[in-house]
């Protein structure tokens, strides 16, 4: 499947969610993580956000699509890590 | 169509870029707008960005998608904005 993960964390716990992230994707806006994950990544994933964050005063939202090919992506403004040049 | 949006704006410019996108989607978390939009909404939208930010410091992604069922959303944390109560 294909992730899209957006965040919102109170600033003492984003390091800590960037790095868990960038095992898995890549960092491609300032909240923005993207890639291509299996359904057990995807648990990893799930379930070490749910241990970094405080369910209280964070917000994460992850989008799953089956394929990156289900979205088209248009960017405005600075591209902070082309992705397509990684791919 | 329908579009997510995550941006990245600097201050002096985010509220304005909110009020922008609020005529249109729905927000959903502190730099996530989503919703459904016709081709020539999505043309009005993305040239009302272009206008307002700063393209050498500003950083939004329109993600689109063909329907919101090709994507399943998984929230972590607080859900700032319940998007099914609203629908």
């Amino acid at each position: 499947m294909y992730l899209i993960i957006v965040y919102d964390i109170k600033v003492e716990r984003v390091n800590k969610v960037k790095s868990f992230l960038r095992q898995y994707l890549y960092w491609i806006q300032n909240s923005v993580f993207e890639g291509e994950a299996t359904k057990s990544e995807y648990n990893l994933i799930a379930s070490g956000l749910n241990d970094i964050i405080n369910i209280n005063e964070d917000s994460i939202i992850i989008y799953k699509l089956r394929l990156e090919e289900a979205m088209q992506r248009e960017i405005l403004g600075i591209e902070k890590s082309p992705i397509e040049g990684i791919l």
